[in-house]
């Protein structure tokens, strides 16, 4: 690998490798090192432009899809919703689905990875926004899943918020990111073994039903509800599904939509008000669409807050250690959403 | 779950849950929130004594073997190295093998959660060991090992090391935690299953050999080598493994442990130069202790420096993104341990 020539040269081009001792994938993507707050204590410098701001577009490639703008060019201010492709991909439209194998094997990670723009506020995180802004940003979500999950080649669709630096965000201006893989990653394969392992018993409606027995849900609509699950990883995570049955995101109906965002936006609000707008992860979890039947599956949204550290028990044997009871974090977050906002 | 009793109550006794749509384990350990920097933003206070230092041994559990004490009762200081039941267990002998499966079915989690407390200096990391020390120490690894490993009801053990607070270190004093748990973890019956697809062509010995044709061999000595992975999850992943293919630690000889000593000294003292002392996670993958057969398993260390943040991408997929080519890491490695120390 040259090191020459600094930027997006050939080398610095996205790699998939896959571990031959643990099966685990990798993608080696040097240019993502040039990115802001990419280095453990190199933190954007004060005063530089946000480039997810209105009015710094050219920061960005130029944009795939917005929402809101009346008039005016693209890459204009304007918009209420902005998509572009990510400046420091780790997928490429021009990669090939292959594993690199070694020296001189290298291929380039097929797939597409962009940025979601949810608000033209700076400070605007998900529990500060309005009904109507959530409302419009989870049909965004659902427009580019559907575009990208209708490519060729690509078997799976993740959409993914890091909220907060601990929880690996490099710019603070609320944003999701979306990878649109040539294969389906090795967490989302565990879950769908587990679901087709017990088919005729979904094992999200199980949960689901004993989190309300057990007083693990924390709030739930016509549409949607929330829990806390039995075997929690970190201390108050929150699991948000569909309450019918539905293995994709790509389905999901107006009604639907409006009671994922309903319920998003009290579970955010909950969090950041109980916790004080702690770090977080937030991912979606939908059916692969590499076009075979997963009609076993149960799509929903997961969100995990990093108050605790990903430490060398969890990295070395897949396991977590928790120390809230996941009970006990339903009851004071239910308490803190019950109080209102 | 009652708040009321603080403490090691009944209610805050670890416990195995596992979630029934992704197939992970937690363990929910209440009493570990007691612990020292259990908090995000709840540092140890300065000046506050440490619990592992000599002279403070009544602030630990009853050790259950030390190293180098020449007279004195147990608990008391003169030791070089000392083990003793972690004061806030993930797991506890009381326990059952069974999993818990929703109100009223908790069952607590069966296994011995010990420290190694690695020196008596308070800021003698592995890097800064001498020779003499660290062989006794891997000796040490090794004793605490077979012990663990043969008692009844333990399938695997693991050695970790939490270095930094980046990498989930709550106490700066060095040491190792050891979890002999009563199942085998999914990360390693994930490696198993990779190793049992091609037996007869150990992946690691596969591995090994590729690093040494294509640069990425950080050091080498009679019985060990010590290499960048094809597939590293981070920038400056090292893995360390014994020349010959040997599936159990519990097995090595006095010449395999010299040699590991040797490799990982070399190893960690070259980390720490490059890297300026990285918080660092450190841990053995050594074949389960269920009493089945695992000849085509391959025992090694694996150490992952924490210079980037494990966020959404990593824990929604189970893959990893990585900025670093491994060969240019092994050669940037290489070159600072050639240099000496």
């Amino acid at each position: 690998m040259k090191d020459e020539r600094p930027g997006r040269d050939e080398g610095s081009l996205p790699e998939l490798r896959r571990n031959p001792a643990t099966g685990i994938w990798t993608i080696l993507a040097p240019a993502r090192k040039l990115r802001p707050g990419a280095h453990r204590g190199r933190e954007k410098a004060e005063g530089e432009p946000c480039p997810f701001c209105p009015g710094n577009e050219r920061m960005t490639p130029p944009e795939v899809w917005a929402e809101g703008r009346e008039s005016g060019e693209p890459d204009s201010p304007g918009w209420r919703i902005r998509v572009f492709p990510n400046l420091y991909p780790a997928l490429t439209p021009e990669g090939s689905k292959g594993i690199s194998r070694g020296r001189g094997g290298a291929r380039r990670a097929f797939g597409y990875h962009e940025v979601i723009v949810h608000t033209p506020h700076h400070d605007r995180s998900l529990a500060s926004m309005e009904e109507e802004e959530l409302r419009r940003l989870v049909e965004a979500y659902r427009g580019r899943y559907r575009e990208l999950c209708g490519r060729r080649g690509v078997s799976q669709v993740m959409i993914i918020v890091n909220h907060g630096r601990e929880a690996g965000a490099s710019l603070p201006h609320p944003h999701a990111q979306v990878f649109a893989l040539p294969r389906v990653p090795s967490a989302v394969r565990e879950e769908l073994r587990e679901f087709r392992r017990v088919e005729g018993r979904c094992p999200l409606c199980s949960e689901a039903k004993a989190a309300r027995r057990e007083g693990r849900t924390v709030a739930a609509n016509r549409t949607w509800e929330a829990f806390a699950p039995f075997a929690s990883r970190s201390p108050y995570e929150v699991w948000l599904a569909p309450r019918r049955h539905a293995p994709d995101f790509a389905r999901a109906g107006g009604k639907e939509l409006e009671g994922m965002a309903d319920m998003l936006l009290r579970v955010m609000r909950g969090l950041a008000e109980l916790l004080e707008d702690p770090p977080y992860n937030l991912w979606l979890h939908s059916a692969p669409c590499d076009g075979k039947d997963y009609h076993y599956y149960h799509y929903h949204l997961e969100v995990v807050p990093r108050l605790t550290t990903v430490a060398g028990f969890e990295l070395s044997t897949g396991m977590y250690i928790d120390v809230l009871p996941p009970e006990e974090a339903a009851s004071r977050l239910k308490e803190r959403m019950a109080r209102g906002v």
